[in-house]
């Protein structure tokens, strides 16, 4: 089965009146697979707010909001409303992001809406069964346009063909600023650059910064790099990503044999000042996936509580971006991106 | 010569209209001291925010605050207004906090501003050196009234007369809620007790909750607690506090001997699971200071990137505690409560 990429909501233009059925889940959904027919189908399953970890809350919830509309689909539902796929419990802004439809599917539409407004459908829904609901949607998937990557670099001194790429996402949700995800990605890897050149260092590696395009929606700004990267003649040493919000440095997530995880954790007395604690085996990012010949795919990981309470909304504020936080970013990748720089691997 | 600790601003009640010198530390004051007599004297020098460390920050400017009043008077002043020690520069909110006063010397009326009305009043002294400032202070010390530490235990099943405390302060500035200074310091207290009783675990130490009043003005009740830890028949094994603010954990300081550091160390993996990273040589807290026979005074150390901007201050709200992070630090204090009871030393 093919999945189609789409942007969310739904490319279509419509209004929709119908009944509502709750479920928490796919399994819930099949269970009651009778009722749904002609029906929208809320999907009201938060985040475990449990787990230490907020991305694995995240993960834990997103497939309502990326599959939704399809399994809702199967079963004769007329469009889903999604609850947000956020930590934040007391406010009631929606949260968005990627979702899919197949080919063999009728096309549905489907929304997000907001904690409160989630709580307070449910309890209506509980209290009166025959209860009807009007959605009316008004975004669509205009056509593609070209788009680009945005490059710059230092030339290595004495390495010049091999390279670090030091890089984030541009595009953003059009909620919000999209401050967090990924302006500041983008900010942080531009200021590696800015910062070695402010202290006049001349790394003897090339040191590049890549603000990628269209992570959101296709990752086609990560795919057209690691195409580049793959028929070039350069060895790409390492690829750093910032992509999980601008909050204090925690630590590296490391995709790379043992030995170089080792090295890298040799430098965690140097790392340390700028409050990186730990360096583990872990993936770097989504845009740098496809840099498959990089020798280490690196992913930058500041403090994560309040990430999921802006991400893919108009929470996503420069307002909610705290400046020494993320400061202290740019300082981390900085010393990783020189240390790779003078050392290699 | 004895310092009197009296509350901030001053104890006068009474205005003040003065021309005003603006100085960033003692030498400059004392270089320029020729031209302090009746003048207003403005203290200026912001925190150094090129330091990472927020602590550090702050005790390279507090002493304008501290001793401002007392270095002022030497020299003539009239009254002293203080840039707020806080790494806020956006804001014009004053952050408060104790200062003191000699006795041999005439106590002028001393007063926060905030960071912008500082640069303000700077520019304006630069531009017109008649300037003349105004001031109206409204504040004053009221008698001393009997107050009480609050205390609450889990008397150890096996080892009574062992006792594990686990406190903040319940005092706080008149500015803001006192949220992070330390209301939540005291919450996280009073959660070890919570959700060990929750989790139906009996420990085998007494773990005892103590709310200490009076911190910002004197630590009475720190002092009260340890004049009573001085004559009890009780051991206690270690006292954990919690006045750094409610901010994602990041590790502990524990003020004791290397094997008991080390002890502590070896518990890292089942700390991680509360996002603790590190476990070092430092520092407890200035209540638990008082507690001298405690084998370890261990002080809780959540991020500090945020912890300056609302310290002392109307900024200091409930609404600035992210209830993930404080409920981390309850978490990785009960699991530390809870290892320093079942095992000891």
């Amino acid at each position: 089965m093919k999945w189609l990429f789409e942007h969310y909501a739904t490319h279509l233009l419509e209004s929709v009146t119908a009944g509502v059925i709750e479920v928490k889940d796919f399994d819930e959904l099949k269970l009651r697979s009778g009722e749904v027919k002609g029906k929208i189908v809320l999907f009201n399953r938060p985040i475990d707010a449990g787990l230490v970890n907020t991305f694995s809350g995240y993960g834990g919830a997103v497939n309502q909001r990326g599959f939704g509309a399809i399994q809702a689909a199967r079963f004769g539902a007329v469009a889903v409303l999604i609850r947000s796929v956020t930590t934040k419990m007391d406010d009631n802004v929606p949260h968005v992001g990627s979702m899919y439809y197949a080919d063999t599917i009728p096309k549905i539409p489907s929304a997000a809406i907001g904690s409160l407004d989630a709580d307070f459908l449910s309890d209506a829904i509980r209290n009166d069964i025959s209860l009807k609901v009007s959605i009316k949607f008004n975004c669509r998937t205009l056509p593609d346009i070209q788009s680009y990557n945005v490059i710059g670099e230092i030339t290595g001194s004495e390495y010049p063909k091999e390279v670090i790429v030091v890089g984030g996402h541009y595009d953003s949700w059009d909620k919000g600023d999209g401050a967090h995800d990924d302006a500041s990605g983008c900010l942080q890897s531009m200021e590696v650059l800015n910062l070695l050149k402010r202290l006049d260092i001349k790394p003897k590696r090339t040191i590049r910064c890549v603000f990628f395009i269209n992570e959101e929606n296709g990752v086609r700004g990560g795919r057209a790099y690691g195409t580049y990267a793959d028929t070039i003649k350069e060895k790409h040493i390492a690829a750093i990503e910032s992509d999980r919000g601008a909050f204090t440095p925690r630590g590296f997530y490391v995709g790379a044999d043992s030995l170089k995880i080792l090295k890298i954790q040799s430098w965690l007395p140097v790392l340390k000042k700028s409050l990186i604690d730990w360096v583990e085996k872990g993936g770097g990012g989504v845009d740098i996936s496809f840099i498959k010949n990089a020798e280490a795919q690196i992913g930058y990981v500041p403090d994560a509580q309040r990430y999921m309470d802006v991400h893919h909304s108009a929470n996503d504020t420069f307002e909610s971006v705290h400046p020494r936080e993320m400061e202290l970013g740019s300082a981390a990748i900085t010393i990783l991106a020189y240390l790779l720089s003078e050392e290699g691997f």
